[in-house]
């Protein structure tokens, strides 16, 4: 068999810690009943699973209250509720060209039905925001700062401190995409002046696929986005307003989210700072790598800058489809090829017409992996294409 | 260690077949990657995945294309798309008065902030359904007809043909909740003129939660409810108009919609007809043992009619609250008690104040279990409270 080297963690962290396996495995036999529904043993062993989760996500999010974490399915619901639940036809908006579409096509719903108005602010080549604009476009009295805290194609960091402080300053609330950031970047709620966080279970927290969640600052009200039993006020006509209940309808993913709690804590033992050493350094000598092949661009910041566990690149002989094809048929290493789901971002690098190829690390990544998919990567290049 | 015995299938079902959590594992060791987004061995397995869940779940409900076949994270998140994505300002509506919250929160919720007009068609004291009214309320022409396929308090069943047939006859757009049913009733979307049909992954189709899913008939086009990445024309501003990628946005769950599909290969296997009658018998069991203890009422449907596995009471004497407190911690027996998300129907069978106890069966139900919960509500019963 051939060996088999996953480097597609920006999307999906694999494979997860067994101690993952194991809590959603015991979930599913010990408590997989209705949390906050029913009083009986099995019920109360639910909820004593989510309340576990938000504990551990507070934790490492600097979250004060546990009932701010809303679970949702996945990143993109809980950016939808967040959006969607804040802005009010005709409000503005300022986002970054970096956002997935995860970000911008509930903006640009929201522009379409309920004429909102949305200015993308620029990045240059290596992904650095535009700091002079976003300042130019804070003075229109935007409601809502949205920004990714790392780009999901370039792996360049936002200055989300320093953004936070300015949404602040000029009365925005401000919406973090942590997607690629949550788990390998050190979030804090409030030092950050973050009032939404919007945080995926599967990639850097080691958690499932279908888990995600959403910290809602005490001083923000959002319209929910699911409407339903909450098994609370359930004699009530409207969404009761306690949280979680106001924003969890519906039977919650108890053995994901158990699954979730159980990668958090790895996440918390190794901690943020030494995961994004790790994985920093492994971006670092595959850019070396790539650099000594001619028809090689590498994409986003320079060497030796900071950046997300991510590597994309293209060439300028060979489609990038075809290098990605080749390097999963004939070396066994899984990347992602071609357009990531955000455009924008494309444009700024000029790859919207060639896609790229995106090569991205996680905490269990090794040196001879990385340099494995250098070789690979190389050789595939050597060939006439 | 008290013996545990667990009748609240109507929330959760429990145990899972081993098949589902052996499915689950398979899934988190081996397709853990983004389906659609790569083209890579793991992307393509993930795929794989939700492919063969979609056909094992068309074969359910006899839908042709199984790309009509949308995964969501739990019944409200279909509910929600499938009413906020149908219905337009000022919209009228008709339901009934058994829907679960998870129907009317958001139509009160649209009723709110667009004035979209609700009738809700009352039923009697068995949860039967007053046709007449709702053929009156069919003349005002509503765009949406609404109704559960079974009640998840009284267990009573509704005519969801005949009333798709009325809804078809008057050019409403038919939608079933078959939180109830999925699982233990026979559902043929094209038969019963079915337009949209919501369903859990977690009840009768005896896979985990964090699952559930909606079937939408080629003839009827949503709103999305959540806007962002698909994988597919990622370049452009708007969801994608291909199924299922309209409605599935974000990284889906995986290795729950594995657990889903080994769940669905069950009932395919013991057959909805098959599992309905084992349930059937044995709430006839507890229907007749509970008739014998003074205090007690029994909700919905007279003994000998049709109705899924639940059995609710309420006692003359003492708590709902007490009564299933006492079940849980004295004889380790599992049910659920209060309000049960659906005031409409406590409404109609006068138990909005008391709330009721709630005992439901499943497919690994026995009947020593249900001879179990019958001797302890009598011993509970006999007491001085």
């Amino acid at each position: 068999m051939k060996p088999f080297i996953y480097l597609d963690h920006a999307a999906t962290s694999w494979p997860k810690p067994p101690e993952v396996l194991q809590a959603m495995q015991k979930a599913m036999e010990e408590a997989a009943a209705n949390p906050g529904r029913g009083s009986h043993q099995m019920a109360v062993k639910a909820s004593r699973v989510l309340f576990e989760g938000r504990k551990a996500l507070s934790q490492l999010f600097q979250v004060r209250n546990q009932n701010d974490i809303i679970f949702t399915y996945n990143t993109t619901e809980a950016l939808n509720l967040a959006i969607k639940g804040l802005l009010q036809p005709g409000d503005r908006v300022v986002a970054t060209m970096v956002e997935h579409n995860s970000v911008r096509r509930p903006l640009e719903y929201l522009k379409r039905v309920a004429g909102v108005q949305v200015d993308y602010i620029p990045v240059n080549g290596q992904g650095q925001l535009d700091m002079a604009r976003l300042k130019a476009a804070l003075e229109q009295r935007p409601k809502l700062v949205v920004s990714t805290h790392s780009s999901n194609l370039l792996g360049s960091l936002l200055p989300i401190a320093e953004i936070g402080e300015l949404a602040r300053r000029y009365g925005a609330v401000f919406l973090v995409d942590a997607a690629q950031s949550a788990g390998c970047l050190e979030i804090d709620v409030s030092a950050m002046n973050i009032d939404l966080l919007a945080f995926p279970g599967h990639k850097g927290l080691l958690g499932p696929q279908g888990t995600g969640g959403l910290y809602i600052s005490p001083t923000v009200e959002l319209e929910p986005l699911l409407h339903g039993g909450t098994g609370s006020q359930s004699e009530e006509k409207e969404q009761p307003t306690i949280r979680p209940d106001r924003y969890e309808a519906g039977t919650p993913n108890t053995p994901g989210i158990a699954g979730l709690k159980a990668g958090v804590d790895q996440v918390l033992k190794l901690t943020p700072r030494r995961i994004y050493e790790h994985e920093w350094e492994l971006t670092q000598r595959i850019m070396e790598g790539l650099q000594s092949i001619a028809e090689i661009r590498i994409l986003g910041p320079e060497a030796g800058q900071p950046r997300t566990g991510i590597v994309s690149f293209v060439s300028t002989e060979r489609d990038s489809s075809e290098i990605a094809f080749k390097l999963d048929r004939e070396y066994g290493i899984a990347v992602r090829a071609g357009m990531h789901c955000t455009p924008l971002a494309h444009e700024a690098v000029d790859t919207l017409q060639t896609g790229a190829v995106r090569i991205s690390v996680g905490v269990n990544t090794t040196r001879e992996e990385a340099d494995a998919a250098i070789d690979a990567v190389r050789e595939i290049c050597s060939k006439l294409s």
